[in-house]
């Protein structure tokens, strides 16, 4: 069923107007589609993208563009099988095919959540506190977050051809930045059916998301300083994508994910038929075989103490003995193709390379079984272990890498000289230890962090529940320094920031908290005569301000607040101790400071205010005595609109108040923030 | 008093090796001394940075490094007049000299206290929280942040000889790398006094910073993964170097900070005559005059309402007429030269390139009187304004910039037509606006910050504190998208982190606990059976646990704390009420929860626990009832090892508890950290 791929671009499907690039089927052969982005308008895609696409998201806050991208991810979900069927093609067994598809609509899902939880409900986000600039407090400054206006363009590698978007696009999306989506071409096609799905759901805003299926063409000299490029693929296409002139001329932020030289390490005092060695032969066969070893963080190099050699290589044989090769859709397979038969004769290429600095102890020749698939159409390759005995000698298995299931294994006589191949990677996505000993994963993760994005200690403790040295986590950061491109991805909200300014504000606290929608320090308070926790979430005003009355502290207080509580404090109580403490004299419980400032501030009866529920920053500034008479500020500081739930009965939001208490002498004794939920109208 | 400038380049000074380029007094134009690098040998420089300055700075704790910074700030200040006494060389007045050499020494100052009260006392840096990876949480992730191995390379502009190194040493000593400083020639005298001064202070370990007077040669060829390169100066001239093969090759990370056509808007409001007016004129004259304009950040495009055109021509003429330019020796003068006569050449034709799109309607012409100076031999150049009257419709005034006292005024008719003009910079450093409406301000500032790194708005309420346009701010970012380079600097301590390898780090929480030494929900408990509040900060160990005695909480205990805390909310109190809210029954105060915990949890007796200072993070998680019985669990959780200060009779450090109250179901019901001053034994 040959055909042509579609690029989605300024609202239309278009096919390629040239022949493009044929792809094949992975296991068997067969011709899928033919690629080709002829005829596409790409300066079209970009206005389209910057105007209706990026004008649509800006409008939306964080919250509502959150709450597409959840809804988006169930849609995909439900229809997921589409996804696996496209998928089989591609060589992937149906694990395989779960960490791409599914783990791409895990993404979304995760940053559907995380947006909602961590980000204000706003179109741009603030970013930490007050940044006091003056001494009588009437110039501050802060950092405010606004999405770019320009198009993120997204250059994606074959082997995830669904998380490879969607890990790139759930970041953009959340921030208000529209994509551009451009797969690899050798499986595109399973990115084009997704894309179809996402466009005809209707649920992203029309130039949310486009589709390039075949070349950029050129595209990178279309762009200007508000757009953003992220990669992902071999170093070589990222450095020259990235040298563009265009690139640098503009400054245009450029993120680049490339395959690295990735290591694991079996700690030196792990015994054979130890639960950790265990662990590590599982790990490295895992590691290879999934995917058939095409993941950009797959452990490449397996650094092992000298004396565990032997026993590594036979319980790793033992372990890949086992897995079988051929069509997933055969009984008993375990991995299945690379992604196509050019892949599969670079893959022998690199292992002829590598073979310059080690030998192949395992597979590697053409003589192996493929169970359900004729060998000679579809795109094996075997399981295939080498070694290398002075690593520290050549630089070969530190930089030749065969994009398949291959790793060397190198030993090392000392925990210094593990550290030392560990580097020889130049720059990894990823690194592990499997170890018992936590003294030896500080030292050795420590010594190893400044050349590594992420990195794995595995033992008995964690291993039910690891994810695994290969798998990148939406709240962990993807990239690493180097060989791996220097680039950072996910890390949770981390990324989001990758598609806005970050921009300072200097002004005084009355014109900050218009511009920022949050309550500074110093700003003009709003006083009337309705107590705030009077009105409901839609009433209550940024910068709504309740004096309390005012309280003497006495010494019946301390008492009582010591016999109801428990806290009998030598500093609350024991005269002749207190003396030459640092107070020098009996003084208040702190948590009475602020027990006493919520019985100044809380009005009794029912109403919009239905709970505190948390605190937040509290310091005691002073220290209250007998005698002192204390008062409070409560202050609108920022409402946090929330969705309703199903399972509530009313619409409600977050207020939260920043709380001073003051003494006779004007000074701070407390300062610190409370989070009420506040009943809201519905919109 | 002609010399050759000198390097200092692995633990040795020494003079080109050729005659070099000559550099001269800007105000007198005489031979001050010729600049060459000729002969040094930087692959050493490297290496000694790599290897005996790397080592060095990273064995240390970020706070000693602190600390060395703070020392030397004292030292440099402390003979401040020399640097002064040189800066007038370079054209600049008293006050521009402020700017560079207090302003610099101020930087480190902030940069040092800054670090000591948000990074913790430690080789290593840990970012954000706990991220949970997995259901029962044996398996966990956190960021953690390592200094890079490498150099970092400082290339800086001619225009702060002093603050542009300053600024950019203290957050890689901060993070632990060492420094190579490259000066721009032009000024490099200066620098090199100042970098002598550093090193025969000794203050800084050997190796921690090197200073390169002349070309940095083949450098950037030498560079590795680990190293860092950071540059100011013109666009062409950074975007040559960040296109370099090995930059580009080995991911080497490339921040650049180019001079921007930085605008200042007049609000559509202001009339003539009033305080905005008049602040907007002074702002705009201050930013064309302060170092005769040689500044990244100076205003070089004046937004107004096409109807206050005239007006501001006017005041501008007459308060740039009371700026007269000369000698800054000289009495009156307020305005010094250029930096050379190269640079007034360049910026000439500058204003001769704008003319093609503006016209001059102040100054320009060589026709200017300059006092107590030969204008045949100094870098003198007249304040010039020029006016654009269709600034929508021509490139010129947005992209050609005269690097002096240059700015174009261009007019707007809506403020849609200002946002637009702002933006047609295409990325800038700074921006301004000058309102007393705020509405106006959110407006534009939200509308505009996407291209620009700080922006001010200037009103009355803020201007006696304002720091004005054109000064970045220590704690604030600096830097801009696009045309301004795409870099960031300053920002406080979000610059350390450039030097820094953030690496994300999955293992069990008692393996995370022994690499982070700080405790992680599911780590190992240490219990023993002494009182942790009984042990000194030396003696409490990461992880040292209390498990509490129980308290069954009853109506007394509401009733009482109502009383004592005058919280009558209902919810507590009021059966009728409470039945329809959230908590269905009464409930007790939280504030009584976080205060029977202490009560169960303080061991009254004088120890070396001084004082609970503050609270975070406090969740109410579940309501408690009466007839609960609570229980709490205290952790000893990260442990900040403070400096003693000279009013401080006994060393302490902060001991931050992780506490916990859970209910007779085992469910927690308040979730909370603590801090305390520990006593501590000294070194």
């Amino acid at each position: 069923m040959s055909k042509k791929l579609q690029s989605y671009v300024n609202g239309q499907w278009l096919e390629g107007q040239d022949d493009g690039v044929m792809v094949y089927n992975a296991i068997n052969g067969d011709a899928i589609a033919s690629v080709s982005s002829k005829g596409v308008d790409f300066q079209a895609a970009l206005d389209y993208g910057r105007t209706v696409g990026g004008r649509a998201l800006r409008a939306m806050t964080s919250h509502e563009r959150a709450n597409r991208l959840k809804a988006l991810a169930q849609h995909l979900m439900s229809i997921k099988d589409k996804f696996y069927a496209v998928s089989a093609w591609t060589g992937a067994t149906k694990a395989d095919s779960w960490v791409d598809i599914e783990g791409g609509l895990g993404t979304l899902f995760t940053y559907s959540s995380l947006v909602r939880r961590e980000m204000p409900n706003e179109t741009f986000w603030l970013e930490d506190g007050v940044e006091r600039l003056s001494a009588n407090g009437t110039f501050i400054g802060r950092h405010v977050l606004v999405p770019k206006e320009g198009v993120a363009v997204h250059i994606n590698a074959f082997n995830f051809p669904c998380w490879g978007f969607l890990e790139k696009m759930a970041p953009s999306i959340a921030a208000g930045m529209p994509v551009i989506i451009k797969p690899a071409t050798a499986s595109s096609y399973l990115t084009e059916v997704m894309v179809k799905e996402i466009i005809d759901s209707g649920i992203l805003p029309d130039g949310a998301i486009q589709l390039i299926c075949g070349s950029v063409g050129d595209t990178l000299d279309r762009l200007n300083e508000q757009d953003v490029v992220t990669f992902t693929g071999s170093a070589s296409t990222g450095q020259m994508l990235r040298s563009h002139p265009n690139i640098i001329g503009k400054s245009i932020p450029f993120t680049m994910e490339a395959d690295s030289l990735n290591c694991c390490i079996l700690g030196a005092g792990v015994e054979p038929g130890s639960p950790e060695f265990d662990l590590f032969i599982k790990e490295v066969a895992k590691e290879m075989t999934t995917k058939a070893g095409q993941k950009c963080t797959a452990i490449r190099r397996t650094i092992v103490p000298r004396n565990r050699v032997e026993a590594v290589q036979e319980a790793l044989a033992k372990r890949l003995d086992g897995i079988k090769i051929g069509d997933p859709a055969a009984e008993g397979v375990r991995m299945g193709s690379l992604v196509g038969r050019d892949q599969m004769n670079d893959v022998r290429s690199a292992v002829n390379n590598l073979c310059e600095a080690a030998e192949v102890v395992y597979g590697g020749s053409d003589d192996f079984d493929v169970v359900g698939a004729d060998k000679s159409k579809g795109a094996f390759f075997p399981s295939t272990v080498l070694y290398c005995d002075q690593p520290l000698n050549s630089e070969i298995p530190h930089s030749v890498e065969a994009f398949g299931p291959v790793t060397t294994m190198m030993p090392y006589d000392t925990t210094e000289e593990a550290i030392e191949l560990a580097k020889m990677g130049k720059g990894s996505l990823a690194g592990s230890l499997v170890t018992a000993d936590d003294q030896e994963a500080a030292k050795v993760i420590l010594s190893t962090a400044s050349y590594h994005g992420r990195m794995l200690v595995l033992n008995q403790d964690c291993a039910k529940e690891s994810t695994g040295h290969g798998s990148p986590m939406p709240t962990l950061v993807h990239g690493g320094p180097g060989r791996a491109g220097g680039g950072e991805e996910l890390g949770g909200l981390r990324s989001v920031k990758h598609y806005m300014q970050r921009t300072a504000i200097q002004a005084s606290p009355t014109t900050m908290t218009a511009i920022t929608k949050e309550f500074n320090p110093g700003s003009e308070q709003l006083i009337d005569k309705i107590h705030p926790f009077r009105k409901n979430f839609n009433e209550v005003r940024i910068g709504d301000t309740l004096i309390t009355h005012k309280r003497t502290v006495t010494e019946a207080d301390i008492v009582n607040f010591g016999c109801i509580s428990g806290d009998h404090f030598y500093a609350h109580f024991d005269e002749t101790a207190v003396a030459d403490s640092l107070f020098g004299k009996r003084v208040a419980h702190g948590y009475f400071i602020i027990s006493a400032a919520a019985g100044m501030f809380v009005d009794p009866a029912p109403g919009p205010v239905l709970a505190n529920y948390g605190l937040e920053n509290l310091r005691f500034v002073e220290p209250v005595g007998i005698g002192d008479t204390i008062q409070t500020r409560l202050t609108c500081k920022k409402k946090i609109k929330k969705d309703k739930r199903p399972d509530e009965d009313k619409a409600n939001g977050v207020v939260v108040w920043d709380v001073e208490v003051r003494n006779q002498h004007d000074e701070p004794v407390a300062l610190y923030n409370i989070m009420t939920l506040v009943e809201r109208e519905e919109d």
